[in-house]
């Protein structure tokens, strides 16, 4: 029973060819060269079965589901659910271990087995060995799993479907270890239950935004031009890679819904559909983000006011429709009354009312609604010094908490601007403890180099996830996000030939879904798989110095797109509208709350509650005081807080305006070195792969050259103060 | 033999009809309650004909056409050709001047006529009269004609059928002026015989620059989303406009020539030649914007190269049959090797090169090629302070000077940067006394507000048109545009119901077409005759308020402009892109050019050859030297010369700092008092002119604001000076 796979060809990839990610054909050599036995039933299992049979097809293996009563063939591997795992018959007792190959003698030892010589009995013992460490685990949920080794053959054991679905991958990322000795029992359940990307894909092509709002990978994979693209292996290769990285939802429109895409609610629902049709097979729910005033845009009412009993029905009904058609769909995704959304202001009610209105339509179902925190005033005068942007989002929400429906998920940005470089984090994460919280971060480099800058951001979500915003006697916004409503990402690919524009921002991808499932994971240990896999390095002529120089480029990339760009948390200073490359006044007399006040004599923006906006204030200890005062706030968040004179002294010696210099120096001498290094690879990367870095990089070194010149020539005639160095400055 | 006439429908405007402009049915009062004679054959003779029979029929005069042998019916007012001037037989002798009527008494009086009493004879003796003064002028050019009145009879005569058309024009701004007493003898010729507009309307809508590039009235009035637009009255009615203003030319097409609008050149060449039909009865000569790749993009050739025989041969057929189908046609215009538009550089050829191709195609069918100055490097490096965009076109065009074949005019932007709102005349103008010049203008308020500001520019033109370049000894630009290629500038016009966007930026077109005619009338009667044709004023209740007010309203308007934007001539300032409102650092760091080196010591560009780019060299004496002196150099464009510190002292006695805040609290406080003027206005005006008046007013109040506040704050951070007068700086 062979299910046709729509996926990647996995030949010799040819210039035009879709890029495999991290799912490379050579990543299933270990299980594809084995005999693997699937125990389970249900599409995800044929899901299971299917990968395994076509890399068995390729590596010479097999795969063969069997049932719990089934005789047991000899095998390699197990992949089986717990309800559905093979009970051994009375005339069939497994072996003892003492009998097991040499090979397997340092594995771990269950007790009171009788020993055979069949392999088939040595099947019978693994899964005995494995049904007994399950005994004393907890319970598995539905995508938990438990990898084991016993008498030579690796068994997974999942609770449900979608457990056996990312065992599969755990294996596949295990590679030859999996089966070789010295193998820890391994118990894998995600940290996060949700763990999702948002497409801020758009139907129709936005005049301004294009087709894919701060897409940087060409068109949508989900859109095109008005309607659905049809590439249905894009969006089945996708899933697959989802699933490979840990994701498990997805919404697959913008949140900024304009005409065409508020219908998709409606009469466009079967292109939703069909999206979730190729997306359920790899455990991807759907979402969709749909317009506050849909009642009204696309029901005909005559209102969208949220406590209006025709208002709440024709979103039961709606939603009701929906589920009809898509059974698992996940929920709604809102942005309202922000930048320009309809929301609930509009009725005089507020975001609880907003909320639980669509709450109480998907509550039925099991569904979600997702409403996202990022709500400001960006018609901001800019001559008014006490509002704040950074403010807004705790104004608005923590008066709120404990209004919202359980099935409300507040989405808060993790930061209380907008995704810059560097940012406090964001004080509503500790201010709603009644609140489902999901902490939402921005895979697409939106404002980290536009998949044009090597910009690895797993060691920037691992601060923030690692924050604790009570100090050390509390809890990490990981564990708020785990608690509540997981977290999700603005998603970073497009219908580019190697899905994210620059093949580096790959990682990015795959280290958000490998953080969601345990933010614990550090950055470079992310890293060292997503190059296991994408590059099957072992397979190069000099395994060390790919790996070693990938890790060299990459690993602190972050720090140096930090370095060269705005200084000291201050943020923004990017070319208003597109927001690539820079400018330091940009957004400086706009509407949009983004301000460094520099003068002559300093630069920063003074949030403190003594002299300032008071947003210290949302804080709680120990923060409220370390970033109050100019003496304890972290250098690296210095102007994001503080208003300081050129001259201030930072925690590390240097002025303001030597860090300043120093710092853009420094940046632009490491994507210097990048670029170096990057040559080493030549021969030991893919070509294509290898040029279109090179392409890359070249734009990265002449932007970062720009943002270092136009940042030091702005600072220094301003402040008139030289470079302690003597470098120029124009 | 009535033609119908395809223009504006004069009844009572409802809010969508087309604003009549200055031609209201109200001017056409005089001429039209009288008997009109039309003497003479030909196209532009039979519209004349067709307008005075349409505003006979309004106010119950007649208009008769008739032969130089007809017999003479009695008339109010001749139109004639000189050459079908009717001349009196032996047995009509015309009356004597004594016998004239009592309310002629002051007029000329010509000698010998013997005295009749029947009206035909008075006739008869007003063309003896004008005969007479005829005899004593110079021969009349194509457009020149005489306004006559002798014996109660107003006679225009022409040398050729466009001077009768413009005679016609010029007894409707006299209005009953025209048959009163004390009515001179006039000899009207253009000072320019080339008086054009360019169109920069693309014929498909470009992604970035839409239907008109830097228009501000809606669509394009030609073409709509790629192809023509097909409004014919539209047209007619623009065509009439231009006449009765004194333009005789139009380009049709954008001057960057997209892919669409190259092809306008042969297979849509029908496209040009049906908007030729619809302007040639008005006198109007069509001219199209070409691709210098024209014969590889449209002719398939391998190379433009412009001394390749080939191609050659390409421009003369491709040429040949332009003229085959459009006989009349004017010629090309084009800009090369600018702003990424193709150029004869790419093949190791210069200018003049690339100009004398064109024009050896044009020469046998009378044509001319248009060749644009505007040529400077668009990817310049901001931190190289020894290029010099204000250098560019003379330093490209002034050495080939001599080297352009007789149809050729090189057309130079009357300033060295782009149309700023204020800068220095170009020192082209000065440099190339071997070369046919045209002067070219911006009518469309690219940096002057965008028709969302009032800003009458003829105050600026006049000034630049009477600079002299050689100082008080020498002649002005406007000289050398007369012996040149004339006057050009970019139109204003647009599908807006009020032709302009901003009904008052009227005024800037016909001002335009008014100082090509004569550079030497002042901008406040140019104003006068505006006011009168358009308003009417004569019949609103209070004729001298409504004067007095457009006047305050208007005459110091671009002065007022000049104060709330970028100040002392330094430039730009406005949004990159779009150019619209303020961001004083918005082009500082870009490839453009365009920069004021603003510290926190001084602002402005060092051009001197002491220790700048050496533009001031470029100029002639006395202004070399004038410019070259921070004491001599005038203070509107002190910046623009020079960096100085902001404690500078003006001639005007003040700091240039006190200079920048006074002149912006002065500008907006000038705007402020448009609004209330144009408040009293409310009952005297049309009331839908009033009100859009009023919404763009508003705008640009607040356009005004922005541009005070941030150009102050801007200077105050970087200067810490405070304001003399204690006003706020943000």
């Amino acid at each position: 029973m062979r299910r046709p796979l729509r996926q990647v060809r996995t030949n010799t990839p040819e210039p035009t060819d879709l890029h495999p990610a991290w799912l490379p054909p050579e990543v299933w050599a270990a299980i594809g060269a084995r005999r693997t036995l699937i125990c389970g039933q249900g599409l995800l299992i044929d899901t299971v079965q299917a990968e395994v049979e076509q890399a068995a097809d390729r590596y010479g293996g097999t795969a063969r589901r069997i049932t719990a009563e089934a005789d047991l063939p000899p095998a390699d591997l197990v992949l089986a659910l717990a309800a559905d795992l093979p009970r051994p018959r009375p005339a069939d007792p497994p072996p003892t271990d003492s009998k097991a190959t040499v090979a397997e003698a340092a594995e771990s030892k269950p007790a009171a087995l009788t020993p055979t010589d069949s392999e088939a009995a040595g099947v019978w013992a693994a899964l005995a060995g494995a049904r007994a460490e399950l005994a004393t685990a907890e319970a598995l949920g539905a995508e938990d799993f438990v990898v084991t080794r016993h008498h030579g053959v690796t068994v997974v054991v999942a609770g449900a479907p979608a457990g056996l679905l990312y065992g599969l991958f755990e294996v596949v990322r295990l590679g030859e270890s999996a089966f070789g000795r010295g193998h820890r029992v391994r118990v894998c359940r995600p940290v996060m239950a949700r763990r999702m990307l948002d497409h801020w894909d758009n139907v129709e092509v936005h005049p301004v935004m294009g087709q894919v709002e701060r897409g940087y990978a060409g068109g949508s994979i989900f859109w095109r031009e008005g309607g659905p693209r049809g590439d249905r292996d894009r969006v089945t290769a996708y899933a697959r890679l989802l699933a490979a990285c840990g994701i498990n939802a997805v919404a697959v429109n913008n949140v900024n819904v304009h005409a065409t895409e508020a219908r998709l609610l409606t009469e466009r629902l079967d292109d939703v559909a069909e999206l979730a049709d190729l997306l359920r097979p790899y455990g991807i729910g759907v979402h969709l983000a749909v317009s506050f005033a849909a009642p009204v845009v696309v029901g005909g009412l005559p209102t969208a006011d949220p406590l209006d009993p025709a208002v709440r029905a024709w979103w039961a009904e709606t939603t009701s429709r929906v589920y009809a058609r898509i059974p698992d769909f996940g929920g709604y995704l809102v942005k309202a009354d922000s930048e320009g959304q309809p929301g609930p202001f509009s009725y005089g009610r507020d975001h609880a009312d907003g909320a639980n209105l669509l709450a109480e339509a998907l509550a039925p179902h099991g569904g979600v609604v997702r409403w996202r925190a990022f709500v400001y005033n960006h018609r901001q005068d800019w001559r008014d010094r006490s509002t704040d942007r950074a403010r807004a989002a705790h104004d608005h929400f923590a008066p709120l908490d404990g209004r919202f429906r359980d099935n409300v998920i507040v989405q808060v940005k993790h930061g209380p601007i907008d995704f810059q470089t560097r940012e406090p984090v964001s004080p509503v994460i500790a201010a709603m403890p009644h609140t489902r919280l999901a902490v939402e971060f921005q895979v697409t480099q939106e404002y980290t180099g536009q998949q044009r800058h090597v910009c690895y951001l797993a060691p920037w979500w691992s601060e923030v996830l690692g924050f604790r915003p009570w100090g050390d006697q509390g809890g990490t916004v990981a564990e708020v996000a785990a608690g509540g409503g997981g977290l999700v990402a603005v998603s970073n690919v497009g219908d580019d030939r190697f899905w994210t524009g620059h093949p580096l921002a790959q990682a990015n991808l795959y280290a958000f879904g490998r953080l969601c499932w345990n933010p614990g994971l550090r950055p470079q240990a992310v890293l060292d798989e997503w190059i296991d896999l994408t590059f099957a390095p072992d397979r190069c002529a000099d395994p060390d110095l790919l790996r070693r120089t990938l890790h060299e480029i990459m690993d602190d990339s972050w720090r140096s797109y930090e370095r060269y760009t705005a200084p000291l948390g201050v943020g923004f200073m990017v070319r208003p509208g597109h927001h690539y490359g820079p400018d330091v006044d940009g957004y400086e007399y706009t509407p949009w709350g983004t301000y460094h006040f520099a003068d002559r004599d300093g630069v920063g923006v003074d949030r403190t509650r003594a002299t300032g906006t008071g947003f210290t204030g949302q804080y709680p200890a120990p923060w409220s005081e370390v970033y109050e005062s100019v003496e304890s706030c972290p250098d690296e968040l210095l102007l994001f807080f503080h208003h300081v004179p050129y001259d201030h002294l930072l925690h590390s010696g240097r002025t303001v305006i030597q860090h300043i210099y120093d710092t853009h120096f420094d940046g632009v001498r490491e994507v210097e070195a990048m670029c170096r290094r990057w040559e080493w690879l030549a021969r030991l990367v893919d070509p294509a792969v290898h040029a279109r870095v090179t392409e890359r990089l070249r734009e990265q070194l002449r932007c970062a050259r720009e943002w270092r010149d136009q940042v030091n020539a702005y600072f220094h005639r301003k402040s008139g103060i030289p470079d302690a160095h003597g470098r120029t400055l124009h």
